[in-house]
């Protein structure tokens, strides 16, 4: 850590006391606008960086970061916190993870636990039920504290969100389905009360419009993320009296379902029929017969939705602004969908 | 919650304040033993169970728990969590979670913010380098903050701990193997510093040495927990002159790189080559070639972990007693091991 400009040094430059200098890069009322204005002009001069012990002399400050999500068993989940966590710590914070488990009153009560914790941020992914009423997150905003949604977000003034393009993601998962030939694409449906989920669906009924493909409505299926609900949904389907050709679901678990399911009713993948997932959980590459998916860059998700805490946390005034990354999908295209080899 | 006692009900009845109940029910030092012995024994006349207005009537408790995991994207600890949160939450609990990474710095870190969010107890299972010093312990012991670690211990006094037994699952994996015809059995080793790693070892030890099968150091290969090391342990052990027949892995992503590594060279599972994975990640049973695996009993871990918790929480008096948990595995028995059919 030696050869670091800290605040001490900064002090001495300027011939004031460390505590004036902290105040003043922390932006506390009591220090007046030019004092402030000298200190951060020395600071950037003199290429000092917020260290741990800096962030740590802000009173009222405990540099631990809340994390919200509905659950921490996924890969996506884990690996965002993984992201953030990455990002954060050479930063001096320290991250304390709790679930909602899909439940509002439990992200309730992660909020309070979070507030009660004097954390000084909260990066969450919300619950299943963003209709209900908001005012506990708004209790958050009040105090202050920097609030950042990732992946799943709900439309909040000054609020940040970093999240992928589903849209787009669906778009061209339907579009890769039928280059592949098919023409009756089933599509396992999440919670779309959730924004990612609707934004999921539009993307698929686009691309069948633009292909000039009719959207029947027995072929979207609602499911939760695991391998029961897709092995009952191709149950279903395939009970129809015209059954579709492939499935896109969007859950890596429902698809594994759907194939388990499918090759039990001895129907050939990908010949007569395609799968296709979401989110890239790490068992899609490691079957036989592996699974194209989409990955939704969940370690860069974490690194920039921690970026954008850190640039709210550390700006000075101008706090009541929000900020909008939408990153872009990828998709794997592996042997459930592939008919027709890639060059 | 109408119909059940409250702290008011047991103050009406002795004709005492409600705090005095609170103080006595939570073992203040105001309060008098005789006080204190007369309130317990009418909390327990009127069936009284502490809820979640009682624990936060503890002064200075936050009702939150603190859990340390060297990571969560494994089934394993998520599901630990789950068990915890499952019976923690009833009881009026918030739990929080930060990962240590394996990385004895980093759970100190954790500790030291979970000590400053006020956690009312500490549940962890630790990193990989229990040998050094392990002061920072001690102090949440000398706080009276209840600690208690799951899956992987450090004896220590006063601790308590809830564990499965590896040694004896170690032990019927071996002798499996030898029982399905495999006489040269390879061991991939987690750190043997950690406890539950060197009680497996001495499992398949003691299976090999009562079997009159000799150890070969050439076929103890320490790994870490992932597919990329299992596959380049098997290109060692392929390169041996005498290279073996079974491989028991301590950890599934390793098997199951293993299996794909050996599938890659034509040998043919199990006919020729039996392999045993170890924490029944959810994957194992996915594949096509289904991995055999040791089930941990996560969620019962979990549960049990939070019971001794709130046992010892708790409890009035006599809190310096430590307990210990040791539950048995679960071996599941799939294809990858298995040349005789079960009947």
């Amino acid at each position: 850590m030696s050869g670091k400009t800290t605040i001490y040094d900064i002090a001495k430059e300027l011939n004031i006391t460390a505590a004036t200098v902290s105040r003043a890069l922390n932006n506390n009322p009591k220090i007046s606008q030019s004092t402030r204005k000298l200190v951060l002009e020395t600071a950037n001069k003199m290429n000092y960086k917020q260290n741990r012990l800096a962030l740590a002399l802000r009173s009222g400050k405990s540099n631990n970061v809340g994390v919200i999500v509905p659950r921490i068993n996924t890969n996506f989940f884990a690996s965002v916190i993984r992201g953030i966590e990455e990002a954060l710590h050479p930063e001096g914070y320290q991250v304390i993870i709790c679930q909602s488990h899909e439940d509002k009153n439990r992200e309730i009560e992660n909020i309070n636990t979070l507030l009660n914790a004097q954390v000084d941020g909260i990066l969450m992914s919300i619950s299943n039920l963003p209709n209900e009423n908001d005012h506990y997150l708004e209790r958050v905003i009040q105090k202050n504290i920097p609030l950042i949604f990732f992946d799943r977000k709900k439309e909040m003034e000054n609020v940040s969100s970093v999240t992928i393009d589903d849209y787009q993601a669906s778009y061209e998962i339907t579009q890769h389905l039928i280059e592949q030939g098919c023409d009756k694409i089933a599509y396992f449906s999440g919670d779309r009360t959730l924004e990612i989920y609707e934004d999921r669906y539009r993307g698929y009924q686009q691309a069948l419009l633009d292909n000039n493909l009719q959207i029947n409505e027995d072929y979207i299926i609602p499911i939760k993320s695991n391998v029961v609900e897709g092995r009952d949904a191709v149950e279903k389907l395939l009970a129809l009296e015209n059954p579709p050709n492939a499935i896109f679901s969007t859950s890596d678990f429902a698809a594994l379902g759907a194939i388990q399911k499918l090759k039990e009713r001895n129907i050939k993948i990908p010949e007569d029929f395609c799968v296709f997932g979401f989110g890239n959980e790490p068992f899609t590459k490691f079957m036989e017969l592996t699974i194209s998916t989409v990955d939704q860059a969940p370690l860069e998700m974490g690194k920039i939705t921690a970026q954008v805490f850190l640039d709210k946390i550390n700006s000075v005034g101008n706090k009541k602004t929000g900020k909008t990354v939408v990153l872009m999908p990828k998709l794997h295209i592996r042997q459930s969908s592939t008919r027709i080899p890639l060059i």
